[in-house]
């Protein structure tokens, strides 16, 4: 599964980039810097294009989390992306919204900054424990840190696992591919002269690296 | 020091709120729910009647996080709310953004919510520090776990805290007055028969709490 991240802020060449790759491209992610830039109809208008994750790193008190979702949800998002530090109650409320919705939840183990070790990487497998007894989709887990992606994969079972940072941010394909779903590429796509063949070479590679790792 | 916090989605009750009780209220907070139901502009609209902060609880990699401060800060936000969880990087990205606005970055030691006892609440003293040693304004602490308020004080030394959680959340004004800069106060304000009284109430009640506590 190749998840395009649009981390633009132009509502224009999101579309053109989304239109031009949606044969190679599973789910498009965007993010705040798109959101707040071009309004929640964004989501909307992409969702019709392909499934849209909301990468909403959903990070506040129960309730407040749940508007946040539920305004995802609302505006045709097919998933959210919340963070599992913020505790089980948290995730919780998210999970009721998504029911409603038929909609995802994807939680946060640890980003991909080398700052995330400060606190969140020692909890990755907790996190992904408390995602799995609530009932949450799948995890978002850094590709720039393979034994993390790893471990949590131990803990995840058959949870979806997603992860970032291969590309730009230097995360390598070949030490991760065995143990995730699916990659999430922004950069290496949106930027490369030719998106569409950089997201079949990637979807390509990735493949090729699940079946060989 | 009151802070408002408009959590409602209705731009023309935010705005009818912030008029009423004006008077007594420092700053407005606003948060996902409603700027992504009313468009980024709102905090345009409201920075021309009060200073707002944009509880944005950012929380993503560097790059991403200070994209979502540029915004809030462009839009007219005097500050921002950011995790401290993701790590000293995000933080330090953030700051850079801030300085170039004159503006402010306040960081989330803990949330008021219990699932926040799970992992911020044991390292919400180390968050403190690194705000301090990273240069940001103020800290928001929960004031539903009064012993962490104090324990954020100790290292937060001059500071600036701010505290949300009393009235709908339980916290006691007493317990927290004294280790606080300001308290952040939402239903037991928009939810009164009269904002404004109960605004001007709050705010007596607070400073008479810090003289005698």
């Amino acid at each position: 599964m190749l998840v395009l991240a649009l981390d633009l802020t132009s509502r224009e060449k999101a579309l053109e980039i989304v239109e031009k790759t949606r044969d190679f491209v599973d789910a498009v992610k965007v993010n705040y810097p798109i959101v707040l830039s071009c309004g929640i109809e964004i989501v909307k208008e992409l969702s019709e294009i392909k499934r849209v994750i909301a990468d909403f790193k959903i990070a506040d008190i129960p309730y407040t989390s749940s508007l946040i979702a539920e305004i995802a949800f609302k505006n045709g998002a097919n998933a959210v992306i919340s963070h599992g530090f913020v505790g089980r109650d948290v995730l919780e409320e998210i999970m009721k919204v998504a029911e409603n919705y038929d909609g995802k939840v994807y939680v946060v183990t640890e980003l991909t900054n080398e700052g995330a070790r400060e606190f969140m990487g020692q909890f990755a497998r907790k996190i992904a424990e408390i995602a799995k007894e609530v009932g949450c989709h799948g995890l978002i887990a850094p590709a720039t840190k393979p034994e993390r992606v790893r471990e949590v994969r131990e803990v995840a079972k058959n949870l979806e696992i997603l992860s970032p940072g291969i590309g730009a941010q230097k995360g390598k394909l070949e030490e991760i591919a065995k143990y995730v779903d699916g990659i999430i590429v922004g950069r290496s796509i949106y930027n490369a002269d030719n998106p569409k063949e950089a997201a079949r070479k990637i979807k390509e590679e990735f493949e090729k690296a699940k079946l060989t790792s």
